[in-house]
Parts: structure tokens; sequence; C-alpha cells
């Protein structure tokens, strides 16, 4: 991970905001920046240095995680520490009024308060536009490998789902599974809690595992993600216990039909918008438009939501190194539900799916 | 659950704080308020109504949780909903300037921009104190049912870290075999990553399980805790793999010696202070002050950390129907560590250890 680089390409955007300093809070900007993987750290980067401010718990992991920012220890929390420390700062200087910039959307509304009061009369405070988190839209080449890396081991789990999915075995227990395994095979923890959601809890977006048993007939969907060195991985796979009547096998044509023109959409230059409404068209020509009832997918990385957002009305444009799921769905009430999610990394010409499979109907 | 019970008992607290309304954000408030189990919903509290936004995705889930509010649902993100309901609102009314407090420690900076924008003119936004967060420290009965079921259910998993770890076994095996048990026993999920930490290890007090093999001989410090129901157990067990020399004896004694007078210091009207000093006494005497890096304990319920804090220079009073961790520790860098946790409910006369065990120091 070259956080130097990260930094310095950085740097020149506090100017062309017009601010002095960028304090950056959220904790998966600070280990994009500097490598540090702790819990409690801030970074307030200047145009031409930075200086990392964390606790006593993490003096050893600070040395060696941050290389490129100047380390303060001090017991206090990390935010007051910084406030404190540029508040003193300012005494020496003489310059015209001095600005910092905050993660706005990210800091609560009393850390800023108290921000604002330590700095008072010395130091402007402001939001400052999501710097941080338009530069970790483009993946570099180790980010790419690491989340390769994460994919494939969350990949690998998909497999265990489909020799647990019987009839009459718990939701939970199929995800208890590949949770061990994930685990097992070195996997910090899951991304996001496990969805296994079979029958008629199909149909449910975001049907975490339950207790429910597997029916003897119906869909399972199965979304699922790992964390691996930091990085997220995210799938779905949606297979049938039990012999599908026509009718399923139709509605899961047409969603993966919609993954598919999706997936063909994504190219450097074309908005997120135009690749949410290549899959949400297939589905309305099936008459499954109202059925689809959340975005076509989103970036993913140091966090398992990111920028951008691949939906309608989204005007932002795909560019090369961006990594984005799609993962198009239909969900009928009471019935039934299909999702397929696979990652992308956009390229210029198109998109590279990360451990691409074939899609087909699983029966078990 | 008494959500009725609740709300009523918050609502006299508005006027004496001078508010006509409170936005309650924070989820788990949310859901102390009303029962919601869902990732998107607010609560605005009026003096003598509710009214509770949630967004498309929740309607079945609202109606059936959600019984002492009326319900709005909104295709809009639910903050918003809330801030141009109570803009209209404020239209009909005649009287002097309405007050609304938010919860500005879990209220981003950037959401109390956009809340004050729509509301601008219309009524003041104000940070309130943490009423919600303050009820929540006494636990009802019901709740203390609940907190002893996910008490037992944690405290069933430590068998199973005591089968499974032996020289050269992965840390990450012990804690997969154990969350695998977790999830098929119920547990929603982990209420925080599970802590295995093994040999040198040992002194790092939140040393997540790593991929390193168990040494032949030194202490495995093992700190876990299970979500069922929403509400979250938390326990530390350290035991000794090889025979323990003497002074690993005497460490282990003495960690145990502080945990039981801080224990035994535990009774309705005692501060948080007084707790924390008889446990850290114990280890002052034993020539280990100073490696008792971190503070006694602290509240447990809907999260894994709540008011109060059982720490150094806190005034706030025990009561009866509180429920702490009392978990002192001591850490000797490079060398080893020990941790003891329990989790106790708050009596008049004392206090009662759930799923109380003999913790004579455990050699595998």
């Amino acid at each position: 991970m070259d956080h130097v680089a990260r930094l310095r390409r950085l740097q020149p955007l506090l100017s062309s905001n017009k601010l002095d300093f960028l304090l950056v809070t959220h904790l998966p900007n600070v280990r994009y920046l500097t490598g540090f993987t702790g819990s409690s750290g801030v970074l307030l980067v200047a145009r031409r240095s930075a200086t990392f401010f964390t606790d006593g718990r993490y003096i050893a992991q600070a040395k060696e995680e941050v290389r490129n920012a100047r380390i303060v220890i001090q017991s206090k929390p990390p935010m007051v520490a910084a406030a404190e420390w540029l508040a003193a700062q300012r005494k020496k200087s003489a310059a015209g009024p001095t600005i910092l910039g905050i993660e706005s959307e990210s800091l609560s509304a009393g850390s800023r308060d108290r921000l604002a009061h330590t700095l008072r009369g010395k130091v402007q405070v402001r939001s400052a536009p999501p710097l941080v988190e338009r530069a970790r839209m483009i993946k570099d080449a180790s980010e790419i490998r690491l989340i390769r890396e994460a994919i494939e081991l969350g990949a690998s789990l998909f497999p265990i789902a489909c020799e647990k999915i019987r009839p009459g075995v718990p939701e939970v227990e199929v995800a208890a599974a590949m949770e061990y395994e994930a685990r097992r095979r070195g996997a910090e923890g899951m991304s996001f809690p496990t969805i296994l959601a079979s029958g008629k809890r199909s149909a449910v977006v975001h049907g975490r595992a339950s207790g429910a048993p597997i029916p003897r007939s119906g869909f399972v969907v199965c979304d699922f993600g790992v964390i691996l060195a930091g990085y997220c991985s995210d799938r779905t796979r949606t297979v049938h216990v039990g012999k599908p009547p026509g009718e399923a096998r139709q509605l899961y044509g047409a969603v993966l039909e919609a993954q598919s023109a999706a997936i063909h959409a994504v190219r450097a230059g074309v908005t997120c918008a135009e690749v949410d409404e290549a899959a949400r068209a297939v589905l309305r020509k099936s008459k499954l438009g109202d059925y689809f009832t959340h975005s076509t997918g989103h970036g993913l990385g140091l966090e398992i939501h990111e920028a951008p957002r691949v939906a309608a009305g989204q005007t932002q444009k795909l560019e090369s190194g961006m990594v984005v799921t799609i993962e198009p769905g239909a969900y009928i009430p009471g019935k039934w539900g299909v999702r397929i999610e696979d990652v992308v990394v956009v390229t210029p010409s198109g998109c590279e799916v990360l451990c691409e499979t074939d899609n087909d109907l699983i029966v078990i």
C-alpha cells in the first residue's frame, strides 16, 4: 500500500478547497491514508505534513503501521488531542484565519461543537467535501489485489452453503457453517450479517439468517461477505430447493439476464444511472420492474458500502479502477425472491467480474 | 417489553428540559422506546405523542413492532421525512418558538446541518442531554431476563474454548468454533470481535483472535460475547496452557482478587469510581497498578458499551437495576496478561453475578 502517494495526492486538494488543514476522523479514511488498523486515531493533514494522534494502547502499533505522519500519543481522546495541538500551533503563527476542514458526515454534531469550542477565535471549522471518499473510489493495484483475495475467499463459502442447504435445516445453521469456514480460512469477520432467506423469506431483501427451517421447496437467497486484510467481499447466489416450477425458472432467468445486462453496460465513462437502467429495463420488460425495489449496486473496499452508488439518478461516471457490486433482484412479497450479485472492476473498455462463475440455476 | 411505559417516562423530561420535541435517531434508543428492530427509522417524540418514520422496506415490520407511535412510511431517508413533517406541522401552529432536541453524540454534523436547514425559521434545533441513554442505564425486569439469557448463552461457549485450546491450534480456530456454536444456539451474532490472545499476545488488551498458533505454555485470554434478542453478553476468562510458573499463579490470583474486591464493592449508592478503586487498590498492593491499563467496567444492554462507565473519576452512583461488567486485568508487555470479567446486576444491598462460576485458574 503506497500510503505516501495517497497522502501526497490528497494534500494539493486542501489548497484548492481553501483549507489549511483537514481533520480525518473516519477510521477507514485514516486507514486508507496511513495504514493504521487500530480503533482509535485521527489524522490531521496539513498542506505539506501530517500528524497522527492516538492513545497509549496503540503506541507500538502506530509506530509500526504509520510511516508517513508524525505520531502524537496522548492519554486523551485523539480528536481532543488533535484540537488542542492545533490550537497551540496556531498561537505560533500570525497569518490570516486558519481554516480546518472536517468530515461532517462521519463526525458527530457533539464532536464538532467541542472541536469548535477548543479552536474558537483561532481556527475556523468548516465542512469539507468528501475528499478521501472520492479518492477511495478509484482502487489502486494493491487494493484490487486485496479485494480479489477477499472475493475469492468469500466465493469459496458458497459450496459450503450448497452442501448444507437441505429441507428442514435451520437457515442459521447454513450461515454458521459458512462463517466458521470463513474464520478458519483467515477472514477477520463477515462484512455484514449473513443473509440466508429461504422460501417466502426470500422475498425479504435483507432477510438475515433466522432459526426458520428451510422449506421443502422454494428459493434460498444467500448474500454473504468476508473481511480479509481490511477489504470486504460481497456476493449473492440464489438456489432452488426442490424442482422449480416454470414460473420460478422464468423469474430466475429474468434476474440473471438483468444482471448480465448491467455487467455488459459497465465501462469507464458510463454513468452509474445508465448501469442501473440496464438492469431495470430487463426486469421491466418481464413485468418485474415494480419488484426490483433497491438499487443495482454500490462501491466496496475498506467498507462494505462506499461510493459510488449504482442507482437511478446517479450522474457519477464510472472510471477505471472503480469496484462496484452488480446485484439486481426481484421480490414478490409473500411468495419468493431472487438476487444475483457479483463484484466488478471497471476497465476502459468494460469490466472484469471477480471470481466469475456460471450462474445457471442450481437446484438442490 | 413495556415500550408504552418507557415512552411515558421520557415525555415529562421534554418539558423539564425545555424541549417541545426530541428527535431520537440513535437506533438502540429507537428500539428501546418502540421495539423497532430494523436498520432505518427515527422517532419524533412530542410531549403527548410520538411519530415513527421509516422507509418502504419496513412497512410490515414497523406495523408489527411499533405499537406506541403513529407510523409514517416515506421513500426518503427517515430523518429527512421527520424534518419535513415537523416543518409542515409548524405552519399549522402559532405559539412561540418550537424547540427540537437532537441526540448530538450520535447524529452527524452534516445531518444536523441539513436538519437545521429544513427547519430554518420554524424550529430551533438544540443538543438534548442523553435522556434515553440515562433511562437505559436502569434495566427493567424484562431486560434483565434477556441479558441473563444472553449471558447464559455466552457462558456456554467457554467449555468449547477449553476443549479447542491446545498448543499449535490457531487462535482463530478456537474463536471460529465458539462463534459457530453461538450461531447454532440462536445468537444473532457476536457482540464484538472475539478476543483470543495467547502467549505474549495475552498482554495485548484487545488481542483479536489471529492466525497465530497457541504456544506450548502461557496464558490465553478469551473475551467474547453474543447478541441474543438484541441484548449483549460480555465475559472474559483466562486459562493457562502448560504448567503455570509460580509467578503466573500470583498474577492470576491478584487479578482474581481485584475482580472479587470490585464485585464486593458494588451496591446501590456507591459511585462507579469507588468500584474501580476497589479493583485498582488490590493490584497496586501487588505492584501491578501500572499494568492495569484500562477501566474496571462498563454498562451493557442493547449496546456492548453503554453508560455508566466504571472508571476512575466517575461520580455516577450505581442504582438498583444497573448492569455493568467488572473486568480488571494486568498486562506485562511482551510477557503475558490476565483478565477476568463478569457481568453483575446492581441490587440495593450488593449485586448478583450473572452466571457465576468458580474462577480458579484452569490449566490446559
